[in-house]
This record gives C-alpha cells, structure tokens and sequence, in this order.
C-alpha cells in the first residue's frame, strides 16, 4: 500500500510470457447523483479519449501499438478497468493507463458521440429481452441506488455535460480505497518502483457516502410480445464475507453448476422446458442475493416458473453426497483452471483484498471446498431458505406464483 | 495417426496442471439431409444422454465428477466435442468420450425434450434481431447447406425420429477426417496408448459428398419493429489455405482488430452512430468470406451503413504504417496469449492440422506477421476489392445502398 492508500497487488506467474492488470476504482453506478444517473458509465466511455500528453487518436494508438487487450466497465460500487498484454509491454501500458486514470482530458468534443452510444445502448435494451427482465428484476429486488441502471436513463444522458464528468471523476477515482492488481510475467521491485512514480502523487479524497431507499420488491410483469417469455427471481442471501459463504455456494451450485445440476437436470434436460436457465449468486459485502432465470416459450412459461421455484424449495429436504463431490470436484477443477490464467488471478486477487483485505491461497479455498457436506449444505438452506423472492416476468402474458 | 484415420495432435504445456481437448469430427450441418435440416444439432444434444455402460443421469455424474467444463457445438463442417479438466483427469475424460463418440445410447424417451429445445432455438432467434440479421446474411450469401441455419425449421425438428440420428452418427461419425487435439499438461505415451485402445476399432466411412446450391446473394431487407436496425454485409474474401491469408488478415485487422481501427474510430468513435461495429474475416478450406456488421438507431441507419461502406472501399486507397504496427502488435499479442490458454491450443492445433496438414510453429506465424508492409495490404485489397456485397438489413425501413 502506498502512502495515499493505493493498494498494489502482483502475483508472479514466471512460466507466462504476459500481464494482466486490473484497476478497482471506487466509482461504480452507486455514486451517480441520483439527479443524473448515468455519469460513471458516460465518464468510462470517455476516460480514454485523449488523457496526459495524448490527444484522443494518439492515445488509441499508443494502446495498441502495445498490443494491449482491454476494457473498462462499471459495476455497482467500481469502475474497473482492465488491461493484458506481453510482460515486457506492462510497464509502459500502466504508464499510459496513469494518465487515462489521472488526466483523462474528458474534451468536450467528443461528448456528443458518447451520449450517442449511450441512448444506443438503452434502445438496444428493447431488443434484449434477457437483459431487459434481468435488469428490472435487479431494480425490483435492490435497493436504489444498488439496483440502478449504470446506463441511466435518456433524459439523464442528455443533460449531462463535460462539467459533470469532471467533478465525478474528481471526486471518485481516489487512490484511497484503488486497488491495482497484476498477475504475469512480473518482477515485484521495478513494478513497485514505477507504480510508485506514476500514482504516488494521486491525491486521497474522503470516502462518498451511498444512501438507500427500501427495495420495491413483488412481482411485476412487463407485458411484450415476445416469443419466449423471460423469468427472473430474486431471493435475499449473505454477504460475501458470511461465514456460511461457502455453503451458500455449495447450495447454489447444487442447483445450477454442471450438467448434473437440479435446475439443469430437472427444467431442462428432463422437461425440455427452457433452453437456458439458471441461478447464480451475487455477493456484495454487506448483502446478498440467488438471481435465478429462466428462458422459455409462452405456452410453457407456467410451468416452468412452477418447476423451478419446486426445485428452489426442495433443497432444504436434502442434497446427495454425490451432488456434492460434484459440486465439490466442479468448483475445485474452476479454481486450478483460474490460477492459469492471468486475468483471472488479476482479478480474483483484486477482489480478495477488497472482501477480505488479504489474498487467499489455493490451498485455504481448496479446503473451504473440501469441507463441504450434504449437511452443512441443508442446514444453511433451512436457514436461510430461498423464499419472499422478487418475481419478474416478460412476455405476452403474466404468470402466477 | 492411427490406422483407421483417426488423428491424434498434442501440446505438452508442462507449467500447468490441466489439458484441454477437443474433437473435430465431420459432421457438420453440411451434412443434414436436406429434407431433414437439423440433424447433426439435434444430435448433438442427445449424443451425451447415455453412452456405453452409462444411463444419462450416471454419464452427467461421472462427467461432472470429473471436473469436466465442456460443450458440444455444431459448425458448417465439422461437431466439435470440447473438455477442459485437470490434467490428471485427463484420460479418464477421454475414457468418457470414447462412449460418447463411439456408443452414444440416443434413447428414444429423451427425444421430446431434446426437440422441445430445439424449437425453443428458433423461436429464440426472433428476440435476438442481430443473430437472425446475421443467419440470414450468410443464407443469402454462400451456397446452401453451407449458408443453412444449423437449427433447421420447425418442421425439420417435428419430423425427426430416433433412426434418422443413428443412422447419422453412424454415417457421419468417423476416424477418417477426425482429429482429437489435446493441449495441457499431459504426457505423449500414455496418452497414445490409451487412445489407440479407446479409438483403435472405430471403423472408417467414405467420405461424404456436399452437393452445393448457387447462393441467392443481392440485398434483402427484413421488416421487423425493433429499435435497433441491423446491418449485414458479405463480400468474397480467399479461403483460409491461400498465400494471401495474413495479407487479407491484416485488411480485416487495419478496419477492425483493436480501438483504433477505422470501423471503430470512423463509425463508432468519431459519429457515435453504433454501438456495435465489425468486420471479421471467415474461412473455409475452399472459400472466404468478409463479414461486417453494424447495429444502429433507425434514424441513423443509412448514415451508418454510408459510413460503413465508405470504409470498406477506403482502404484499397492506401493505409498507414502506423496501422500495421498496430496490427502487427495486435496480432502477436493475441498470439502470445493464446499460447498460455491449452484451450486456444487445442484448437489451433486442431484448426492447423485441418487446413495445413501439419501444426505451425509460432515462430512461423510470428514471421507472417512480421512480413505484413502497408504495400502488401493494399495490393491484395486492390486484387480483392469489398464489392458485390451482400446486403441483409433488419428494421422498421429499408436502406439504400
């Protein structure tokens, strides 16, 4: 950690020829003024358009001149912006991303072309039923802002301005609270030496207060005529840090992980009643949810909400020891696949400094998995059971639940 | 190889503890009879419903017990089996896929379910306007089957029994023209030996004979609601085999690999007028084509596709050195990259042998790229202009062009 708060995170991968890199910026969705949502996802389109002594087209191709593969995008608290390349390029690529991270120009010029893409990407919304039902279920079952639309909404893209995105990016992307991750090809000295150099006189800001409004929660349904009707539930679950964390895991996994899970097996392969469905666990610090969905035809639409949310309750009955040493060798074989790859390890170490303000080892998390039993298993789904979701449906016609 | 044809390719990664692998078998959607279309997809949903001395549920078991991340895909020419595991599991996988490949039960009782599926693809595709753009594109521009949609029609499924699959998997399933690639930590003898005993009795098939039906090609426009429109284009391009492959590579790359590509500054960047823009280049052994695609608002359709064409055309009048050092570090990174994922190697090694008869080195493809000069790149473009496309658009207006 630097003396303005930076974290700096490396894990070394000498048998690699590349660099991942991963900046955790305390800037999601969650900080946009609720009068104009839509700021950290407009200022993350902008941030690389010209920063430092590059103008916008200098800097693309500096990038790629680096042959570096990246992203930036923005969840509900960060602002996380991703970079691989060669080792020998990364130093140089961090040099460039201080600049985009530091010294964004965020010209005026080019706003108009971002609001564009913007409005774009919530028109495109109407043509994603998926995505439409899964982002008002989200909105339904969180409270605000946690549950927001990091896209905004048109009136909210229109009047922002260049001034906005100043004063938000001024304000959120602080060093205190920033994690920067590497895994690759990497040498911890020079790599300290220069992260020092390029963010060590980045300024601390103090932490930005979120305040909540109380969830809207029920059932709701859109009404579009659509050929496949779209369900999404929602149910409370723990947070990330929970003690039961890695049983609520195991519960989810025995339901939606591997071709032998129940929603799979049971809605799925048996019923042939949806051609994708899942559930999946979505942690945050301080809370949790299981989002569940389900993709199917009208006519069946029924029954397949009525089958999965039978599967959902059922759980708490009991789980087989063989679904768990599914479970078990399922989760085992993801986590040695991840440690091969540097961009998972980038952020998988990102992300256990955040949650746990340490990096776990393979073997502590192998044993958290190992430890895993049918029992542990039911005894947390009985209490915690997966009931008083949120229900949100899309097609030409509600369901009952 | 082995004697009934069957080719054997891996790739030692000895610094990782997990091996992927994948069969390339010959039996794509090509090969559906074309009263029946959807053959080979339907038959890869059912082949791992029950193999040799398993039921479905116990195979499901014995996969997931395994740590098997895997997936079944149909292409033109060829159904991919994919596993990813870790490496000392490797040969019990292959234990597995013997079965499956060789002895799959194809039980009549799952047939509903699998067909339900199906049609639940089709339907699918009219709430996802850019894949149905994109389907319809490549029926217009190649040949039928090789245009064909791999999902076949609603009546095609309906009409389908149990017979028609095995007396497909039977045809079509063959040593002859298949290749299994494995990459990972893995270990030459014992891994030929167990092959060889899994593989050895597979009896070989004549090849089989696609008889091609001239593409309809021109310009169609599909009437739809939706907010977005969606623009298609398809040009001829050289097949995957020709001296010409980095040079059209490099075209393709020069419009679209990376953020400073003139599809992405031109269209994108610079006018906002699309979210989503590319230009991709698709081979085969025999033919190629150039595939570009922009999903825009209706009001700036036309705008878009202008702009689109405009570029498509511009680069025959020149292109920068900058842009091909771009490319070139684009193109190597990537390389570079994909040689630490034993995926992507599987793959490649797999894709090598088919069109080349023999795996590249990287040094080899390193040196192609390397030999890339703007001079070469606007020499093929010259030779091989993008005209005479095929145009598929999808919205609530027909475009000009």
């Amino acid at each position: 950690m630097f003396p303005n708060g930076l974290v700096l995170l490396a894990e070394p991968m000498d048998y690699v020829r590349t660099a991942a890199f991963n900046f955790l910026i305390p800037a999601g969705f969650a900080y946009d003024s609720a009068a104009t949502p839509g700021t950290s996802n407009l200022l993350s389109g902008m941030i690389s358009r010209g920063a430092g002594p590059f103008d916008n087209k200098q800097l693309m191709l500096e990038m790629d001149a680096l042959g570096l593969d990246r992203e930036e995008s923005v969840g509900v608290l960060h602002t996380r912006i991703w970079g691989a390349t060669l080792s020998r390029n990364l130093l140089a690529s961090l040099e460039l991303y201080s600049h985009v991270v530091l010294r964004p120009h965020l010209p005026e010029p080019e706003l108009p072309a971002i609001q564009a893409l913007a409005l774009q990407d919530i028109e495109a919304l109407e043509d994603d039923p998926k995505g439409k039902a899964m982002l008002e279920l989200r909105r339904l079952h969180l409270p605000a802002p946690l549950g927001n639309d990091r896209r905004g909404t048109p009136e909210s893209i229109e009047a922002h301005n260049v001034s906005i995105l100043k004063a938000f990016h001024r304000r959120h992307f602080r060093p205190n609270a920033t994690i920067l991750s590497v895994a690759g090809n990497i040498t911890w000295e020079p790599l300290v030496e220069k992260v020092g150099l390029l963010f060590g006189d980045w300024s601390p800001q103090p932490e930005a207060a979120i305040t909540l409004t109380p969830a809207p929660r029920g059932k709701a349904h859109l009404d579009k005529e659509t050929q496949q009707t779209q369900i999404g539930l929602a149910f409370d679950s723990i947070p990330v840090v929970d003690k039961d964390y890695f049983n609520a895991m195991g519960a989810v996994n025995v339901l939606s992980g591997g071709m032998s899970s129940r929603l799979f097996t049971e809605v799925r392969e048996k019923r042939g009643l949806c051609y994708s469905v899942f559930a999946s666990y979505q942690g945050m610090k301080d809370r949790g949810s299981v989002l569940a969905y389900a993709g199917t035809t009208n006519e069946r639409a029924q029954e397949t909400l009525d089958q999965t949310l039978i599967e959902l309750r059922r759980i708490e009955e009991g789980v087989e020891l063989e679904e768990v040493q599914r479970v078990q060798a399922g989760l085992k074989s993801s986590l040695i696949m991840q440690e091969e790859s540097t961009s998972a390890r980038a952020g998988a170490i990102a992300s256990d400094w955040y949650y746990y303000g340490r990096v776990r080892t393979l073997d502590e998390v192998q044993a958290e998995v190992n430890a895993l039993t049918p029992e542990r298993i039911v005894d947390y789904c009985r209490r915690h059971p997966l009931k008083d979701g949120t229900l949100v449906t899309m097609g030409p016609k509600a369901l009952n639940s």
